[in-house]
């Protein structure tokens, strides 16, 4: 039986905690990488932004960069893949899991994700990214399945 | 009074755990489709991609498909209102509602979107979408409510 | 130590929940206002949305426009940065904060997403946005390090 009721006596939220805010911080960062190249390349989406680099609004910096949108196709795809993770894996810190099974779960999906940015952003050959996706993917679906049969059987 | 000290000894909990479950496994699948849509259709958004399909890699496969994007659409609208769902559905949980009234709030929100994702990706005619759209956000709000209901009062 | 037994025992939590569903609720108005801006700028996504305005499909209808990929755009920085506030600001409320630096935290964040949407939806000079979105980021990244601070020392 689980306890919520302190996180610090609950060593699986511990985990849980760590590891979740490790790739929603590594999310975050692909904000700033945007950023980074929007500013390196001059290509900006907005108008008003054109005016850090031109004394006037400058309609020639703004556009479409390939660089810029590798870094934001790898951002949407955390969303789509590290939100998940953390909803899903809260519910099933919640179940009461083996420390030790909680564990392979959540580094398992830490480490595809980092290892998925490199892939993408680096543009490794595939399956690189593709096999950084799915270890991710399966990760949450086999959270899924526990919080499921803890659902179905009590 | 809720606890949480226990997802076993928490109906609605339980009940939150398994409908806000199958929105997210659900919204995951988009994924899967996206790629199911880029590998028969041959339109990558990647150039290292297009090395599935030919020896070399081929800047012709790199494109936009009018069906891949209709399933991105439809993804993207997901990310946009079942992760607000399960944000706000879990605190909702936590406020102590009836169990079927708790229950009326998921049941509808999962077959609103369901319904969404087939009138969105089999192009059905208005307003069967936005009504499928209009359900789940009513059902958001609605949950939002109680919570601030519950914050104000204690 | 902190119990989360009760909404509506746990001070913190209840502000979080306050303030979680204020931005979150935020979030989801954009979705409202694209709709708003597609129908009044009559400029459509999806092509059987055009029949709420021909009395059959018109491909000239949909397409890009300024403002309704404005309102995307400041749609999607939410995304990016209200849903990360949530995830790690739940973990955050449970690691037992005083209630006044928690609050300080919480209102920070919804104040500065809220001059973000008014600087980018009325395209204000930068810093404008730069600075409403920045506040946030760091928000967040403050609850982030005091849960990595929780986890490792206990």
């Amino acid at each position: 039986m689980v306890s919520l009721g302190s996180m610090k006596d609950n060593q699986v939220l511990l985990a849980f905690s760590t590891y979740a805010t490790i790739v929603v911080v590594k999310m975050m960062l692909m904000s700033l990488w945007t950023s980074y190249f929007r500013l390196t390349r001059k290509v900006f989406a907005n108008l008003e932004d054109t005016k850090l680099f031109s004394s006037t609004v400058d309609k020639k910096l703004v556009g479409v960069n390939p660089d810029v949108e590798r870094v934001r196709r790898c951002h949407q795809n955390d969303l789509e893949n590290v939100i998940p993770f953390v909803l899903i894996g809260l519910l099933y810190a919640l179940t009461g899991p083996e420390l030790s099974t909680a564990l392979l779960h959540f580094r398992l999906f830490a480490g595809s994700r980092i290892f998925h940015t490199i892939a993408y952003v680096g543009a490794l050959p595939q399956p690189s990214r593709g096999l950084g996706f799915f270890v991710g993917f399966g990760v949450t679906l086999s959270m899924a399945w526990t919080v499921f049969r803890t659902a179905f059987t009590h």
